[in-house]
């Protein structure tokens, strides 16, 4: 059996040079989106609703039964909205069984931009190796795809992109440069990831703010271990 | 005086988050365009004047007094060219004192998205103290433009973008997290680049052609000391 294909998209603007229509698409947004997803999720969330707007975000939290609103703008809950999306809120139990109808800029528009991969999957360092372990059992094309920062490549979402090709770098063909220089972000950092990435411009913006916990909670390896799909317009925990 | 900031653009689909009109650009392209315009000019060209296309080169080439003209397509000298563009075939006495009309593809592409900069300079291993250096002197905002392959985010690019940051960390400000991924690609590359960059894409393409006199010359430091700056349609030796 001939190895599958993996690459990395460090940035949305990129990944026009990727063909992932047979592929499953990995995306990564750490300091926010993914790992509140993943976060939730496993913390016994339903569902979680991804939409683009908060407009959309209270409509659609009215017309879903058993559903929270959450979202941020400007890192304050978003007026109309229950929560906020910090990944550290999330480990509670206010969350368990209900739709989550979630809000955020970058992670959704890359989640709608790869809706034509065969298979999306939600990744965030509380899962890796559940995401790993996955994706070697699927045997398909894989690409990482990275939310990045208003489109600029950032370190935390190339660093999980790394640490995922890190640790399938026997399973799969890896000739893809952007891969290679994230592999090598992972082997620098791996064995202090939080440390790593103070010098990030991300962490540094969220440490501005307080959000000490969020950051914490977001290199913080494997304590979700959970997969996550998004299919038919919602996220749900594979079982 | 405050420092002025640096930034790194890993791929031309990523120029338009950049905003260079008061920068000075340092375009990039290690396994090909600038290593041989740096080449060149150290060996005594008067100068070089990029051109697009294979028929634009040889128009140009017959216009201008004192010329030869060079290019490749598909890895060969494009028909009705002299010379090919490898680094090393540069390190002749042909090239002395002639305008040297240059076709290529991705380093080409590149300076004419570029052309709205401030200042324009040629960066390669074989000129990166002149360029630091100079860089230095400038004292404006400076931004290493990566040429990529195909717009893909390629090893040896980002890497001499690299260098150049890793020698200026002290004198400019980055908070630019391509800058700083960059920076720590060179410091597990500094001591044997040609080593590092064997793992890369057009590393391997390269080899597969048996350019390794060209990979060795273009991972080669500062054997060629020597500023070159794009004005006026055409790349010339700052003197």
């Amino acid at each position: 059996m001939s190895k599958k294909k993996l690459e990395v998209c460090l940035s949305p603007s990129l990944l026009h040079l990727y063909d992932f229509k047979e592929s499953a698409v990995v995306i990564i947004d750490i300091f926010r989106a993914t790992t509140t997803m993943v976060s939730a999720m496993y913390h016994g969330a339903n569902s979680i609703i991804p939409v683009a707007e908060v407009e959309e975000c209270i409509r659609v939290g009215e017309a879903t039964p058993n559903s929270i609103t959450a979202g941020e703008r400007d890192g304050w809950i978003a007026p109309g909205l229950q929560y906020g999306n910090s990944p550290s809120l999330y480990a509670g139990d206010f969350v368990k069984d209900k739709n989550l109808v979630l809000t955020t800029t970058n992670g959704t528009r890359l989640l709608f931009m790869v809706k034509d991969a065969s298979k999306i999957l939600v990744g965030a360092f509380p899962n890796l190796s559940a995401i790993v372990a996955e994706l070697k059992k699927l045997d398909m094309p894989v690409l990482l795809a990275c939310a990045s920062w208003k489109d600029r490549v950032n370190m935390e979402d190339s660093l999980f992109a790394g640490a995922v090709a890190h640790h399938l770098s026997e399973d799969f063909d890896i000739h893809c440069d952007s891969a290679l220089i994230t592999m090598g972000m992972y082997r620098e950092a791996e064995k202090d990831i939080y440390e790593y990435l103070r010098h990030s411009n991300h962490f540094k913006r969220l440490s501005d703010r307080k959000y000490q916990e969020d950051i914490r909670y977001a290199t913080t390896v494997n304590q979700n271990p959970i997969v996550c799909y998004y299919e038919d317009g919602k996220i749900i925990a594979n079982d």
